[in-house]
């Protein structure tokens, strides 16, 4: 059980024939409250898919009521006739969910840009019937609907003082700021208001995915939806709702970084001694998105000189000759000279933990990444063939 | 021939030792005159090999003499010990060369960061003599003994009317804006003040090597040199001059970007109807620096949807869903909707042009860049061991 731990909610996962593998392409998420309350986040692309365009209404029109997700086609670039689809599923969910009108029902697909046709809409539309037929409070079959890519569900549950979260996502690449490349739906059963679930979940996505940076491309089909039915009766002290939200959301971003497409590497990035956290984020993020870097630690070499190189094309507080440097604990860079020689440290363990001190400040920020591999370079050369 | 094409030069090249293979590292620059001038531009990056340092104030010295560059060691980041390798290096030159000041020479190091030890530093200085020895006028070995990982040696000539430029370069990763990782010697014998020599050197190369975005990294130790001799006593037309010494750097751009490493395509990112240069320019870099879509070239898919994805991340002014994407000539995307079939579109020739039309002004800028392959992966991944 994941997004049906909590009480109020329903899903179900069914495969209608979007992904080749005949594998589960089709999810629903339905909140039956009694006082459901909703918050999203989207995508910062301007480059939006059909499904965000389209969510981005039902996100203003009040609570949410359902969520459906496919994968096996991202429905974006694909003209009117793919917004039609996307208003054509919500409306075929609220009519099966008897609800008067779609305009509570948010629609998030993933997969391949410009995927969108006649056949798409077919598969998807016309096998909501079936998919809310297998609508269960008890469901597990959801997050594998889910996925594209990615090699393992990804979910997580937090007990509280007698209300939970359940959450699941999908991603494994095109993993960056602004979101990820990933679809999040995550549930709780608090009796929360959106305000409250709004302020929320921004803070803890904004300490999670947007720190997640697995490979600097950006997708037009983000998505995090935080759900409350309220039905557990409680309403949680704020803060330590948000604690719980964000350690939910944390974790869902190491499971993602964790099955990153091809990486043989989970690189923490901590930057220390910034002088804001927006320096901390420009100086972690340009490391996590040079490339020469990201081979290096594939090759198990500390290559610190290129991480210098990388926060050098920043504008962030600091000088570049008294930064340290340090891989898994072995400082190997010293006020912008060699210190320990590189082979004192060991790359080989697949997590990796990049420190720098940029001593400019007391603000701390970790991003984190993945190597470049071969099989990066494989997967996404050989993906929409 | 090449830089030592124009009257007035002598160069030459040798072997010291600084690179494993005992292939030529150590070249040398020397500009006879009678009327010495010169400009020069470095790498924007603010983390700056000893080399930039100690450059940096040549450069303002007025007419550079001489310059000394080394494959085989960055000599960045190797604290003051490093800068003082570079200051006897150029003190050396100007010794050996009866100069009365070092100023006057400026120092390019190229190859791994934070290499600048005692057996690099005599490997050089000691070897001074020995270089200032075989400077020629007709020399053809300096080129070579700029070379990293380059497979080739890149070079240029212009001819003019009574006058002509010489060039030579060096550069085959870790290109980017700002300029690539790339050392060039442009000499001509040409009557031109420092002035005349500066503006078209700017205009040059920011026309050129700053449309150059391989990797999407910047270096530390890039500097391009422009060498005036006046030798032929013919001052051009200045617009003239321009053209040619924009001409040169446009095919020594190519030659880089042909030679980068690992690549399996040269593409050329063709924005069309921006509404500024600016615009174009951070377009075309969004889409250079997408691994997603490099990948895709690299497995011969014209990919637009990246394409799409990439630009969404921009500021620029356009649309995204009035947008045309072109790949080889094949409109693949009109008005944010696929256009022609993606089987139209033949990737397999090395020479890769992706158009696409902002329909947003009247600007258009080409960034050259190459795709994400296995071999960038293996070359960057071992290059240090």
């Amino acid at each position: 059980m994941t997004v049906t731990t909590p009480q109020g909610f329903r899903s179900a996962g069914i495969a209608v024939g979007l992904k080749s593998t005949g594998k589960p392409d089709l999810a629903l998420v339905v909140n039956d409250g009694p006082a459901p309350a909703s918050a999203v986040v989207f995508t910062t692309n301007r480059a939006q898919a059909n499904p965000i365009l389209w969510s981005r209404k039902v996100a203003q029109n009040g609570p949410v009521r359902a969520v459906i997700l496919n994968s096996g086609g991202a429905n974006c670039f694909t003209g009117d006739f793919g917004y039609e689809t996307t208003k054509l599923t919500a409306e075929a969910v609220a009519r099966e969910l008897q609800d008067p009108t779609a305009d509570h029902v948010l629609v998030c697909s993933t997969g391949l840009i410009g995927t969108g046709d006649q056949t798409f809409r077919d598969k998807i539309v016309n096998n909501v019937p079936q998919l809310t037929a297998a609508l269960s409070s008890d469901d597990t079959t959801a997050p594998a609907a889910i996925l594209t890519t990615d090699s393992v569900e990804k979910t997580e549950v937090h007990e509280g003082a007698g209300w939970t979260i359940g959450a699941m996502a999908k991603g494994a690449g095109m993993l960056a700021p602004g979101l990820a490349t990933m679809l999040v739906v995550i549930t709780t059963d608090a009796l929360l208001d959106g305000d409250a679930l709004d302020r929320a979940l921004r803070v803890a996505t904004g300490a999670s995915f947007d720190r997640l940076d697995s490979d600097g491309c950006m997708s037009t089909n983000d998505q995090v939806t935080l759900l409350a039915s309220g039905a557990s009766g409680v309403t949680p002290d704020e803060a330590e709702f948000a604690a719980a939200l964000a350690g939910v959301c944390d974790s869902l971003a190491s499971q993602l970084q964790a099955d990153a497409e091809g990486a043989s590497h989970d690189i923490d990035i901590e930057v220390r001694g910034a002088a804001s956290i927006e320096d901390g984020m420009e100086v972690g993020r340009s490391i996590a998105r040079n490339n020469l870097f990201k081979a290096a630690i594939f090759g198990n070499d500390p290559n610190w000189g290129r991480v210098l190189a990388a926060i050098g094309t920043t504008e962030a507080a600091f000088d570049p000759y008294q930064v340290d440097v340090s891989f898994n604990g072995v400082r190997l860079c010293h006020a912008g000279a060699p210190d320990r020689p590189v082979e004192d440290c060991d790359l080989t363990p697949r997590r990796t933990h990049v420190m720098l001190d940029l001593f400019s400040g007391e603000h701390t920020v970790t991003i984190r990444t993945n190597d470049l591999t071969h099989d990066y370079v494989h997967e996404n050369s050989a993906y929409s063939s």
